[in-house]
């Protein structure tokens, strides 16, 4: 069998119009990836009836999986479905019961009257396969093109179309045999994506050929570095990936590299939280509720997460924080003094171990010679030991507090890391 | 001249693979869009050579404006500028002197050596023009592809991408007479897809011919509805447009629609703060700091945000917002009562007019049969005088965090026109 080769295209106006940022591509092809099928293209078309066909008759030459999401809707705008019965050249439609059920599941659950128009969303081309959508009402659809060809219709909305996603794999892997694609994800934080790639010159030309190297620079994640392969043995392969892995862990200084996974610092923080077995507490000027906001999206959140609190102002930060008046007046809001009381005050306040603040400036107004836009402090108070860290960004506000975000859980990584280092040696002792 | 229709297409293997969401598309398609350029297909692509080369090729014989995003990085997985050089036929290189100094400027600012990494930056094809690049090192490159076909390769960077974008258009309009698309867009909140879509059947199949609808559900903005026309006078079709939305005004309840422009609900909350003159303070449990995120990346938030809380244990919602530990122990925390509390309590404790509280269970755990996972408790304290409301969502997690967010700046927009009409209303008497 030949390798597959898959093409996503996503319908809808509010795309092409730039309404919306597509999301589910990149979503379908992560979980592609891991299954070992190569996407090799993304499409995007608007609700027009002959694109689609166009389209369709296009990539279908080209590739042997084809993965549609949207234009499902109850709504007269959505076309996909009768795109895909002329598509296929069937004139026939029929009412999956599966669907149907569930449709008028969702709308008792939710104590609402049944539509006609819900009830319609059931009715499908005769020549295709259902996957019932039991989070929605458009049921996904397969399509058998020809021999080697199979194309999969699905709702356009994000959680529905990832509830469905693994039943359209097991079809796949069930048709075809995916290849063995791997990727090892390496995440850095704190070094400019050109001094890394100047730091990596020597490591990068011994690679081993047929692995591939790329830097994904993101202001939330730093840089990552992704190390792929796409053919050979998958276990022989990772081994390698493994050992260039360990050699780049002589290359850069150790903290650098904060996952060995495709993670995120906050995923790295928590997880650090929950084995540290200590409590924070957040206190945000400039990231407005930011911190807690990332660190209370992760379940489980309760057990190490008890509090935060955002003092936009000055006199908050005085009365609530407990920050000294003359600390605001001597040496201003934003600096080293300031954030080190708001830490320690957040951390009294809501009686945990750590607690961790920010002030800063993430404009676009407010900045000056000596404290120009983009400058943070940083502390981080861990029973009453304060550190303090300052820094200096160059976007706007948007990209500032997401930047100011980043450093805050990179500095409490690795504040972390050190008392678990800490705790180890004294358990050791 | 015949109407200019665009592609963009972006280059990245971590946009195949899943690994980042592309969300430069979607802006560039919506600026082109402002300006009458129709995006009529968007296409991603890898980081391979023979692979960019080919698309390229098909591309521009449909297409007469290509904008490319992306692969323009110091590091060596970026090949983008070597493919379009072989694409156009162009062997030379030459170095740009503005972009060179802009680098080295952007180094000495940031107090840091230039490598030669860097400086190769500026180095272009010899038949592109170069539109400098301010906020980054990469330069924007525009080729003339033929007579009628322009391409411009821009930095994926979208910080730097969106500062470039305003001469990329420029260019444009110099060289095609853009056509006079226009959009209308009208936000509702709290009546779902298939709901609002019956109660527009009538409308719906009144509007003019030539007037494209679009339903745009969203879990953060609710459902846009976006009226289009792609011919015709501008002017005209923008009057006839507000003609259709005055009709779907009485069609619909007031209070649905909370905008008439493509909005969000954040920025219409904090013009009506804006104008309310009152300011306002947040107590979170569920949402954990999102709704104080979301109002401060609004610039000039401190204006009327004064500050917010996270009590995420029963113990800081006590000892921080003083509800009464009886008022946990007999409704629980997830309740009429204990969200009351909590909007009171914030509003003394930050000295504000108005505060707004939630407390309910995102899930996954955490749910009972009398208070399921996705139920939410908001209180708004205006002045003492407090209002609540219950609701119950169906998501996982984030969705669900996402939905209670809506709902909680919604409720707070209601009462921000109650409270703006009165006021009216006592300033007419």
């Amino acid at each position: 069998m030949t390798n597959i080769e898959a093409c996503i295209c996503t319908i809808g106006d509010e795309i092409l119009i730039g309404q919306i940022v597509d999301t589910n591509s990149a979503f379908i092809s992560s979980r592609l990836n891991e299954a070992g099928i190569k996407v090799a293209s993304m499409v995007s078309i608007g609700d027009d009836f002959d694109q689609i066909i166009e389209n369709l008759t296009r990539i279908s030459r080209d590739f042997n999986v084809i993965i549609i999401t949207g234009g499902l809707g109850p709504t007269k705008d959505d076309i996909t479905k009768k795109a895909l019965a002329r598509f296929t050249g069937c004139n026939e439609y029929t009412t999956n019961s599966n669907q149907l059920e569930i449709i008028e599941r969702i709308f008792e659950k939710r104590g609402m009257a049944v539509t006609q128009t819900n009830r319609d969303q059931a009715i499908v081309p005769a020549n295709c396969v259902v996957i019932p959508n039991e989070k929605g009402t458009a049921p996904a659809m397969v399509f058998n093109i020809d021999s080697s060809t199979l194309l999969f219709s699905l709702p356009g909305v994000p959680y529905e179309m990832e509830a469905l996603l693994p039943s359209v794999i097991d079809i796949i892997n069930q048709n075809f045999s995916p290849r063995n694609i791997c990727h090892r994800t390496v995440c850095t934080y704190g070094i400019p994506e050109s001094t890394l790639s100047d730091m990596l010159t020597t490591w990068e030309s011994s690679l081993p050929s047929g692995i591939k190297l790329a830097y994904l620079p993101n202001p939330a994640t730093g840089i990552r570095l992704r190390l792929s392969t796409y053919n050979g043995d998958k276990n022989a392969n990772l081994k390698l990936m493994d050992t260039c892995i360990q050699t780049l862990k002589e290359v850069l200084a150790p903290g650098i590299i904060y996952s060995e996974q495709d993670d995120n610092l906050e995923s790295v923080v928590t997880r650090l939280l929950e084995s540290s077995g200590m409590t924070v507490s957040v206190a945000e000027s400039c990231t407005g509720g930011k911190i807690s906001s990332v660190l209370v999206s992760k379940p489980g959140a309760s057990n190490y997460y008890k509090g935060g609190i955002v003092t936009y102002s000055n006199d908050t930060k005085i009365s609530i924080l407990n920050v000294a008046p003359q600390t605001i007046e001597n040496h201003g809001a934003v600096s080293l003094e300031c954030a080190s009381q708001m830490a320690e005050g957040c951390r009294l306040l809501f009686g945990t171990d750590i607690a961790i603040s920010t002030t800063g400036i993430a404009g676009p107004g407010g900045g000056t010679d000596s404290k120009p836009v983009g400058s943070i402090w940083i502390a981080v108070s861990v029973r009453g030991k304060v550190k303090c860290t300052k820094s200096l960004f160059f976007g706007d506000r948007e990209r500032n507090i997401i930047r100011f975000t980043s450093e805050a859980l990179n500095f409490l990584r690795k504040e972390l890391i050190l008392i678990i280092d800490n705790k180890q040696l004294i358990n050791k002792v």
